[in-house]
């Protein structure tokens, strides 16, 4: 069942549903935190006259992806990337050169008291169309039972479909002939899929640095509602360090240089079996508890109050929904969802993204393979940090023999962390209130963000994932976001483009 | 420099390069152990009058390979064996049914008061035609410099080159109108490279097993010869097991059911993860010694006769050639050659074929992967056994809590050994002594073959790997087989032919 563009009210405090689902969401006492009514309704009524297009330009935009990872659109995608930022209204608009993918910085200086940061990613994930049930590039209109209508495609959810949104509400602005409340200062990486190896070159331009110092705060545009129309601030995010070990014999000596029979085995050392010993040195034998030397170092607990707000955040949510989603049966050593929560928000992990090396067709061939390689990544938490950590990776692996087996970190950064006193938090939990949306907040997001590249000198701001609206399918076949949503609590996409809308008026009046 | 036809004598004690050279060759008091040497003469002339056919006869059986863990010709491939096996005069010959792809029996009864078995594996490597200078299948004819001419394709050595040259030798007695010295049993198989499994079928089949436990022993045609011309019998081989370990969040419920985003590995089980501390519970750390829970319990250790027999063998070896040959630089431990022989010997192995899981692709991808697998086998030394070790594989899994990892044995056999004094044995050595090349017994080799099949109940029966000739590249790219050789001490493709009319002529005289 979704919902006709027709049907949507123009109201924004009914944006989400007719009348009674409206009073249903707000709660008593809930005050507008943004600016005259008027202005919004001409607002929202820009943005529904301009949905079509914008859907146009998401189309366009998925069209294009830029895959840094195989060296796809890197020259274009920031290209591209710049033109929206100019169709949008941004006066300056530059290419910010990186020694990887480059990035893009653009500002709206409108004159007003206060500037915020918004951050872009135009790159997107690796994909393969076999797997898919319309073209990743089509940017397909589809109708998913219990959803909605959504746009599915390559980056549809992360993050083109609400940076699109993002981009409509400064359109719709303009089209309304209304002022913008706040001055923009938008910063774009194509990296982020490669663990924004560059990013830091971006923020710390010349040109850049000093307008983000500015800011109130940096928010990348995202869908923070849950299938239900829950929204949950994240106060940080894991830091991320992905990283290959590879094992080659030539090279290294430990081994044969091209693939031998597999009876030589008894004298000859392998280089794929010490790849497979080094990376079993990194966890426990469950696979569940990281044992790199040092690396619980500078694990900081969390504190009584971060652990009372994921108690307080697992009342919300469905025990089952979740481990449907993810397709388990249960979470680690039989915890509780509390317990699980938990873990996922304070450990840091050692994840093992994939193998691969020798033989791999059907059956078994009998060879000793000169090379195979695991691919890996940690997630960490303040206050560990990318140098330490990466550092203690190859003393551990030195410290038990392993001199011979390469270690290529790929990417990584830092983790973040944003007080929930910031004012840009206190912003967008206003915004959501107007919109009669149910918002918490909760200490840390499991996955990464590359927020700690603000949240620590030199910018040194305050960042936060921000956004109306639902998606699904980051990194996985079929992404999706939602355009027309089969849920009144859910926003799709012109109520997505009013959440921006509402976030800037929040920010440009909070105390 | 390769030799041509026409310059190949037909004296059979000069039949590896001129006068010079077999006198070289052959040592003081060499005494012929075979037939009347004009008839040696006249089957040789026979041989290389067919020579060009039998050559054309093994092309034609290189482009229809059968690989059975692929599928290819399982049907087809046994047909083709018992027409060769016609063709060459066998009487009797029979396709004998397995669970698995067919066997062929074939007798030759001349009324001899002795039988040997002769044993053939029809079927081949897998291979990837893109990493082949030559077409697999063709079989080309191909001048190798320092070698001679060879042809290379897939099976060109491994097994079909010298068992055509054996074939070639039925063919000459029978042409140069010679009865052959005994009765030959031919029994063939197409799942050698599957680790043989359903040839006890085959053996024990009430057709087969009366006339296997008549004969002397059986052997398998083989390029016993080194680069050097130098031939080992081998006195038994390493019996192994191949199988696959096999991660699978679904069924197992140890992970998610499909690939899910990587920041979830902090709660969630991780079939990888534990697919690989299982198979890391095998080895050390340094991946050499197997760590398999009773693996050791049963290895007998080799007799001083043994260890005596390796050592002088070693004397006769290149240390540096065949480090070259395997390209390392150095044995585990920095051991000394001729303990690297001794290990080699000796030890039972646990090798790691090949790992693949998760995501594979260039640089890395943020997902828990739900399914992985490693391959892998073990080479078992007397009095190991295959039913004991397959029982003790599964056990060291599940009293590690490794219940959910997925055992999947896909072949093997028992060791095999052949005591030195043995009939065939002893008629080898005659046989290699009249050709004037320098032969001797090693315990053991390193690889495989299933004479387990022969030498344990109840067909119990010597089995050794017998023929002169040479090659390379089994289970690699480029194999090849010599059919005419640059050194005068290694056969050429009649000389191989002549090596097994010797043999049979040994066997009939032995004492």
């Amino acid at each position: 069942m979704s919902k006709s563009m027709s049907e949507i009210s123009t109201d924004r405090r009914a944006l989400l549903g007719g009348a009674a689902a409206t009073a249903a969401l707000l709660g008593a006492g809930v005050s507008s935190a943004s600016a005259a009514p008027a202005d919004v309704v001409a607002i929202r009524k820009a943005a529904i006259a301009q949905q079509a297009e914008a859907i146009k330009r998401l189309q366009d935009w998925i069209k294009l992806p830029t895959i840094t990872a195989e060296g796809v659109n890197v020259d274009t995608g920031p290209e591209y990337m710049m033109n929206l930022a100019r169709e949008a209204g941004f006066q300056t608009v530059k290419r910010i050169p990186t020694d990887g993918t480059d990035g893009v910085f653009a500002t709206l200086d409108v004159g007003a008291p206060r500037w915020v940061g918004v951050y872009f990613m135009y790159d997107v994930k690796q994909y393969d169309p076999k797997e898919w049930d319309s073209p990743p590039l089509e940017g397909r209109l589809v109708d998913k039972p219990g959803v909605g209508k959504v746009i599915v495609g390559r980056g549809a959810v992360n993050q083109k479909g609400p940076e699109s949104a993002f981009l409509a509400a400064i359109h719709a602005f303009k089209a309304a002939n209304k002022k913008l409340p706040v001055n923009i200062a938008l910063v774009c990486e194509g990296e982020e899929e490669v663990a924004s190896t560059h990013f830091k070159q971006v923020v710390t331009h010349p040109d850049v640095l000093p307008i983000l110092k500015k800011c109130d705060g940096v928010f990348i545009p995202f869908t923070a509602q849950s299938a239900t129309g829950d929204i949950t601030i994240q106060l940080g995010a894991k830091g991320p360090i992905e990283f290959q070990l590879i094992a080659d014999g030539g090279p290294s000596g430990m081994g044969p240089k091209a693939d031998i029979h597999s009876s030589e085995k008894a004298r000859v050392d392998s280089p794929i079996w010490r790849l497979t010993q080094a990376i079993a040195s990194l966890t426990s034998p469950d696979g569940n508890t990281p044992m790199l030397d040092g690396y619980m170092d500078n694990v900081r607990p969390l504190t009584a109050r971060q652990k009372d707000l994921i108690r307080a955040a697992a009342k919300g949510m469905n025990e089952e929904a979740v481990k449907k989603a993810y397709g388990v049966t249960h979470w680690i050593n039989n915890e509780s969802f509390e317990d699980s929560l938990i873990r996922l928000t304070e450990q840091p992990t050692i994840n093992l993204q994939g193998l691969i090396g020798g033989y791999t067709g059907p059956g078994g061939k009998s060879i000793l393979p000169t090379h195979a390689e695991a691919k890996l990544e940690l997630r960490m938490v303040p206050n560990q940090t990318y140098e330490e950590v990466s550092k203690k990776l190859r003393a551990h692996l030195d410290k038990r023999g392993f001199t011979d087996i390469k270690l290529n970190i790929s990417g990584g950064y830092d983790p973040t962390e944003t007080d929930e006193k910031a004012r840009i938090i206190q912003s967008a939990l206003a915004a959501y209130k107007t919109m009669g949306v149910n918002a918490s907040i909760f200490p840390r997001l499991a996955g990464s963000w590359p927020g700690s590249v603000f949240t620590q000198p030199p910018v040194a701001i305050p960042a936060l994932q921000y956004g109306m609206g639902f998606g699904s399918g980051a990194h996985a076949p079929n992404e999706f976001f939602v355009i027309e949503s089969a849920n009144p609590k859910v926003a799709g996409y012109t109520e997505a483009t009013m959440g921006y809308v509402e976030l800037l008026y929040a920010i440009a009046q909070a105390k």
